[in-house]
């Protein structure tokens, strides 16, 4: 097994003496690494210390990831994606604000607020941390959404000319704008508003349903 | 003149032999703080080199300032401000486009995107720049933002209930979002579709105006 040799012979929580299946590693690299992020933050966070946590080789974490940013991402992603399952009821409204306030409790109630904002603010001087950031949890958080909204445009429940992107930021943007640049709480009567505020508009309403 | 000895002495720029009005050294050292930043970022901003820059001792800067966090702020604050008054015509949905426009402008066509979202990007982990980022500017820019929308509601072109602080999340944090954590572009496109989401609603008019 010589791809995974030190793996078997060093690894001090191994599960067994056979090469184990790539799948089972890779998902202890990501436990690890998450783990580890969520009790030390960005500043103990090394490929070493993930390659220690979880039994494995530094050579096959490699494999896997590319540097310390894609590792720490994907372990962020690992570990928070359970919470931030998109739900899919047929009712936008309800499965939108079922999914802000999923979001808002994770960052508010779980360490996850401090662990994303330590990596949102590395990844502004950090080019390689905002590639990872973007594409291996930014990004994909946004399609989800985006596909939700476009599906109740061909539902009728959002206007087919609303900008589905310009509402992300309008929705979870704005939960990170007053984590990253405010000391005002994250709520849930403050996305209840956010959503009255995106659906039905702020300004009165002074002309007849077209 | 003992206060500003080395002042009057050493100032490479110094532009006269009598003591300077305190607003005069004080305003040649916030421009001196917001050149520094937009020439070179947070990476060569120290007390020092804006000391230097400016012709004033580090003891005069510190009278003001108490920590470089702080000069780097208001040194932001000085030079973006004249590009982000608000403008008060009475009709808040021209003015919250032509302040948005002003500061997508001023993200995208200037340094100052880069530099801003530096700022916040340190502020993450360091709590002195986090309080100065937020004294100094984000709270002073909300409270404008509030104001002008809280007259608009008084003059019935928002809604009474509607929730101001949650929109100026949506508005200004929207664009925070998409710098910070995106690839996508900041336009006057988006900058009109952020608007309209927000003051005319995402969700389709089923029922009459009440």
């Amino acid at each position: 097994m010589p791809a995974h040799t030190d793996q078997e012979t060093t690894a001090p929580n191994r599960r067994g003496r056979g090469r184990r299946p790539a799948a089972e590693v890779r998902a202890d690299a990501l436990r690890a690494a998450g783990a580890l992020l969520f009790d030390s933050g960005m500043g103990a966070f090394t490929i070493e210390a993930v390659a220690a946590k979880a039994g494995i080789s530094k050579t096959t974490i490699y494999k896997w990831w590319p540097s310390r940013g894609a590792l720490a991402l994907d372990g962020y992603f690992h570990t928070v994606e359970p919470a931030l399952t998109f739900p899919d009821s047929g009712d936008i409204e309800a499965d939108l604000a079922a999914q802000l306030g999923a979001f808002v409790h994770l960052l508010t109630r779980t360490p996850a607020g401090r662990v994303i904002t330590e990596l949102i603010g590395q990844a502004q001087t950090d080019p390689d941390l905002a590639v990872a950031l973007r594409t291996r949890y930014s990004d994909p958080r946004r399609r989800l959404a985006v596909e939700a909204m476009r599906r109740a445009q061909e539902r009728g429940q959002l206007r087919a000319d609303a900008d589905c992107e310009a509402l992300v930021d309008q929705l979870w943007g704005a939960c990170y704008h007053r984590l990253l640049l405010s000391d005002l709480p994250l709520t849930e009567e403050f996305t209840a508003n956010l959503l009255a505020n995106v659906l039905h508009g702020a300004a009165p309403r002074t002309r007849p349903a077209p």
